[in-house]
This record gives structure tokens, sequence and C-alpha cells, in this order.
């Protein structure tokens, strides 16, 4: 009764069908012995809510996901429409690499540890339960140890290869 | 270095942050010989793109998860503001289970093998590639088989507990 499938369709068909899929803009946090780091990421869903539990989806060769690998602790940070700079600057579109992505004024909180940052319309503050490698990526699992809910401002989407808002 | 953290929150809150998250709106379906069977999820998202993957997470009690396990297809159909009424039949909002959900009217295709919706933005069909039980619910990660682009409608999404669109 299966269909028979054919071989896998081709990355360019991949990356045109799921630019359909418009998805919420996070940021991605970590500090610790593996240093502070960050990147912009919209692969990110919540899992389970007994326990409180969130995934993200980085490449294999994100620095990023070195630290976090090292640090055993991420924070998520739900961008608002106000957040473009910051996406672009979190994406690497600026140029500015590791640490330096951090800057005092954008509002950065708990910078020694996970950081949050204060305008985002939500944050976790996730411990490392859990990694699977699939093909280029790391799917990295977290169990939520806190939440801080800023709501009132409109979500950053990306969708179409573009930033959207509600 | 790392930051002492407390206990994970309660799902309350965790459920409440989540809520801040802008999400697009899926039908997952599937057939064979496991039944044809269908649910509305948000938690969906592209995982790497060699080869090309998704991954989906469902409730552990699910009956389309269930089906999943059985039929190893599985199509993921991204929603367009015209399918409110079919997001509401298939999160079980009108109390129609099962094969019945999949009425003729609404424009699926391929019902024998993937069901995969005539007017979604994007559909997907995957080959059930792994599998991973995190709390309450399963990571479902799919090989991308087969894509189609049904481009230039309006996303429905989800925020903030009600459908939105863009």
């Amino acid at each position: 009764m299966n269909a028979k499938l054919s071989a896998a369709v081709s990355g360019n068909d991949f990356r045109e069908a799921m630019s359909q899929v418009a998805g919420a803009v996070h940021i991605i946090t970590t500090n610790g012995d593996g240093g502070l780091a960050g990147a912009t990421a919209t692969a990110v869903t919540s899992v389970s809510d007994t326990p409180p539990s969130l995934l993200v989806c980085l490449n294999q060769n994100s620095s990023t996901l070195a630290a976090i690998r090292s640090n055993k602790t991420f924070g998520i940070n739900i961008l608002s429409d106000q957040h473009l700079d910051l996406a672009n600057r979190f994406a690497g579109q600026t140029g500015v690499q590791g640490a330096e992505r951090f800057e005092q004024s954008a509002g950065w909180q708990n910078l020694q540890s996970v950081p949050v940052l204060a305008g985002a319309l939500a944050t976790f503050t996730c411990s490392l339960a859990d990694m699977k490698t699939v093909g280029s990526h790391m799917i990295i699992i977290g169990t939520v140890e806190k939440v801080s809910v800023h709501a009132g401002g409109a979500p950053l989407l990306y969708h179409r290869r573009g930033y959207k808002t509600l």
C-alpha cells in the first residue's frame, strides 16, 4: 500500500518549497567555558510540555553549536519586528562574528551565563538535554528551565526569503 | 561559568511563552497498512538539506503518529489562509476523527499513498527516517522524497492562540 517513493529531491527544490513556510525568527545564545556565541535561527520548535522541551536545528559547522556542546546551556530569544538589525547581525550578514555580536546597546541580559534579550517577545533558558545528527545538521534538544514573556510586540517572521511581520 | 539553572518551568508558563512564537500551520497525513490518518501541527521544521529532511513533533497518543509508525511514509501540507476550516477539522475541533477527516471536496490528491492537498502553499512527501522520544511527544524525522510548490497564497499562521495571516 505504501507509495513507491523516488530518490530524494534536490537541495534546491527542497529550499524553494521550504521558503513557503513562514517562520518566527530567533536568536540562539550560549556562554560558558565554550565561549560566548549566538546565531539567528528559524528552525526552532516546541517538542513536549512534560517536561517543557524545545529543539533547534543548527548546521554541524556552526560555531554556536560548538559552544553549546561545551556550555551545556543555551537561550532562545523570539524576535519582534524591532529586531531586524539584530537578526541580520546574528545571521552573519554584517560580518561580525563570535562574542562581538553582543553589543551592549542591544539590551542583552545575563550575558555571563545564558544571554537573553530584554525586548524579545519571549525568552527561554534551556539546559542541553540531547542532540541528534541528521545529515548536515544537528537537532539540539533543550529542557526549559526558565521563561520570560514580554507580550505585546509584533513578531518578526521570515517567509519567501524576506522578513515580514504580522 | 554555566548558569545554575532552577527546576524546569511549569507546563502552563511554558505554553504561555510558546504562544508568543508565530508558526505556520500544517496538516500531517499518512496512509498505508496503518490506515489513513491526518492531524494539524505547528511543530514542524526543516532539519537538513543534505539529505533534504524535515521533522514534526506529535503527541505519543496521536493516532496519526501510530499510523505513520506503520506506514513509514507521511506528507506535510503547508496551509494557506483558505484552509482555516481544514486546520480546525484536522485539529479535532469538529469532532471528526480518522479517515473521515479527508473530505473529497477539500482537494486531497494521492489519497491511496501519501495524501497531499492540491491548494497547499507547498507539500512534502517524506519517508520515515527516524524517531526520537522526548517526554510526552515524539520527534518524527522524514527524508523528503517529493515536493510540490503552489506559491502565491498567503500563509495561515497561529500566534497567541489564534489564527492569523500575513
